[in-house]
């Protein structure tokens, strides 16, 4: 049933541990592994039972024992790749692993490249494309979040979501198909109407999919969030307050430039990668106007945007600020009325409820620079996301997937155009034919060399 | 038979990989892990038969999946530590490892010590304490040579000396002893010549042990040898040409001082360390006679020595050259004739034999700058050490071993000068029983909590 003819071989775990783990997979596992295998019992591995660990013994060529090891062998189609495949489990030394594999690739193995046992188990319809594609994001992951968007990925909810869209846009194709094979006879077999329907509604589809790519690829690599405000509001003090060391960071991101500091921060399974940037004022120094340009483009890669005030600030001036900000559709606007300790608690109180209903969005008093102060922000942004994303949640994360998804999108509203201004049918066929392809090259369903290789060449060796 | 009543989990593999592999052991490892584990077809890791491969997952408290996993468990005494253990192979993301682990202590499961595996191994008598110390060092061998050694103490070569010299040793205090027990009567058993015998050899033997720890602790850690010579003679050139691109580098160290360059380089399977030193010169500058004295301090280190000196330099300069070294008796000269492009082919060979035969050293002819001009040296030095040490050897490399057999050394020397010079039975009894105390500290069947904390606590965590 396998579909190589090679066995590949290669160490999947890290480095550095106390112990390692080489897998191969192929026709030739088995026989490749019993050239330098032998159990305790003096048994090779074809003589045990798959499934099971034999404790034996790599020796090499002069017949030196390598390691002791564990051995296990799966059988085709049992297995994650779908072919005959072989774990050891060796000791982490480095000289042992580079050993073992010198000697599996001496007698027959070929070294595996990045992905080629995924690849091998999409190839004989373990996984689909999207499941192939979840396992490299979850290995990756390092959230709550972007674990459960790998999870979800994996566990086939996007292939359906995907194949749902296929059927239908296959379905449409069928019919405009019929309509040519009789356009001689100048006969409309599909009512235009519910060919309009259905198109207008796979559209739909396809637009909600590619627009949860902002929020997906947030929460796989982290959502952005610029800290903004005038020179001295606190930027930096409320970054160094969400720092606090009994956080975890996540990571300490260098700055492409020196005046834009990046933090990662998981907040209750989430993580926000906080920008601290300029602070905006009008001026006539150019260097630092060039800082205040780099701010505002931070600002518009932003899902979340915190406008620092102060307190005693005038309600009005801080409204202005935060339209001056020009957000776009998909960003959130917080605004945090920091120095709480220089207004009175009625005063901020009141600030806060004017601003909250003049611009319907989230305001939180607070002084940066008291401990504590910031838990109710924080707390905020930590379940700011939790809700959004079930273990059903469908939301577009792949980089590769939302390309295609704009370009099905554009094919499908080509299509509609067609439709709507009573354009020959050929020509609406061949936008929908077009469409179904994108959306088959997202599962897999169709593919080429050159997808694969992009695809599975950014996976990890072993995998 | 489990000598530890709390089941311990740690991670074994390293970071980065694709797959990493999650151990426990001790009595509940079965009943924690399946608290969070079923098998595809909802079994339960009890359920199944010692070291089968369960496919399943791994749920949170909410019951959602954490990874999909192979799950396997180990019945007591038949495994590594000879307590019931379970491994968990699961995606080698840094979320889902610290995810299942997390879940795991909430179980009940501790976080395992480094080491704690292996000690357990050693306590419920699964290997000695020499086996035990030698998995740490095989997980740290880089190299063929450190890996025979490793290999060497595992397999229980070094045990059974010690345990031969602590059986001699016991021999002789039990003969000692019954002396003691009639000395009211004034009777001498023992035949005094006959222990004096004994007594010698068993300090001979120490003494072959003892001595084998430079070559041991060098070939474990990597060969020091010191780049030697006049300044000018080409001893930076002669390091570049030993690290040729197609070479493999082992790693490269900073240097204590910047005038200390050190490289590792594995010629053959051995890892020699290079030093490239200051060259050495009388001179008045403060500066420079600092980092001539850094020279001869790493001189008395290295275990090579490879004085690079010039072809048309007299003979005789070169033989003083060498003297002036005042090499130690472990300590191994190599002499290079380098520029020989400088001088005749004849007049080289000549100098060659001379020196040869004066020093009794080997003596290398060759054009540092020319490439493949150290192909013989690096073929000599490849080969120099595989000869001796075969599966069989027993080289101590171990500091604690070297340490206890230096104070053994001393008190049998002690033991045997009470013996020639007469003095009674109960002294020479007394330093016998020392020595028979040190040596069963070093196989462990003498253990306190202190030395079993040193030791262990240096093995990565999850062995």
């Amino acid at each position: 049933m396998s579909v190589s003819d090679t066995t590949i071989a290669a160490v999947s775990t890290g480095r550095g541990g106390a112990i390692a783990l080489i897998r191969l997979s192929g026709p030739s596992a088995v026989s490749v592994t019993d050239t330098v295998f032998r159990s305790v019992s003096g048994r090779p591995l074809s003589a045990a039972a798959p499934s099971v660990l034999s404790f034996g013994r790599i020796s090499n060529e002069a017949g030196e024992t390598v390691d002791e090891v564990l051995a296990v062998r799966f059988q085709a189609p049992h297995s994650y790749t779908g072919e005959d495949m072989v774990e050891i489990s060796c000791h982490g030394s480095s000289y042992i692993q580079q050993t073992i594999l010198s000697l599996l690739l001496a007698a027959g193995a070929k070294t595996a490249a990045p992905g080629e046992f995924t690849q091998r188990a999409y190839l004989n319809g373990k996984l689909d494309l999207v499941q192939a594609e979840a396992v490299a994001d979850l290995i990756a992951s390092d959230s709550r979040a972007s674990h459960r968007l790998a999870m979800n990925q994996m566990r086939g909810g996007y292939s359906k979501e995907f194949s749902n869209l296929r059927a239908q846009l296959l379905e449409l194709a069928s019919l405009l198909e019929l309509e040519l094979d009789f356009s001689e006879e100048d006969v409309e077999f599909a009512d235009r109407s519910r060919l309009h329907g259905t198109l207008s509604s796979i559209l739909n589809h396809i637009d909600t999919l590619a627009g949860s790519f902002r929020q997906g690829n947030a929460l796989k690599n982290g959502i952005p969030v610029a800290i903004v405000g005038r020179p001295n509001a606190g930027k930096s003090t409320l970054l160094n307050a969400l720092l606090k060391e009994d956080r975890a960071i996540v990571s300490d991101i260098a700055g492409t430039t020196r005046d834009v500091i990046e933090e990662a921060i998981d907040l209750n399974g989430t993580v926000f990668r906080f920008i601290d940037t300029a602070g905006i004022r009008h001026t006539e120094d150019t260097l630092e106007t060039l800082g205040i340009n780099r701010t505002f483009d931070r600002l518009r890669k932003a899902t979340l945007v915190l406008l620092v005030t102060e307190c005693p600030t005038p309600t009005d001036e801080i409204i202005q600020e935060a339209h001056d900000l020009n957000l776009t559709e998909g960003q959130v606007l917080i605004i945090l009325l920091n120095k709480a300790d220089q207004s009175s608690e009625a005063e901020s109180s009141a600030k806060k409820t004017y601003i909250t209903s003049a611009l319907n969005v989230p305001v939180f008093i607070l002084s940066a620079k008291e401990s504590g102060s910031t838990d109710a922000l924080e707390h905020y942004l930590g379940n700011y996301y939790t809700d959004t994303l079930t273990s059903e949640t469908v939301l577009i994360s792949n980089t590769r997937h939302y390309g295609i998804l704009t370009e099905a999108h554009r094919t499908a509203s080509a299509a509609l155009k067609a439709l709507t201004d009573g354009l020959p049918t050929d020509l609406v066929a061949q936008d929908v034919r077009e469409t179904v392809s994108l959306i088959g090259e997202l599962t897999g369903e169709i593919n080429s060399e050159d997808i694969l290789r992009t695809i599975f060449g950014e996976f990890c060796i072993g995998k």
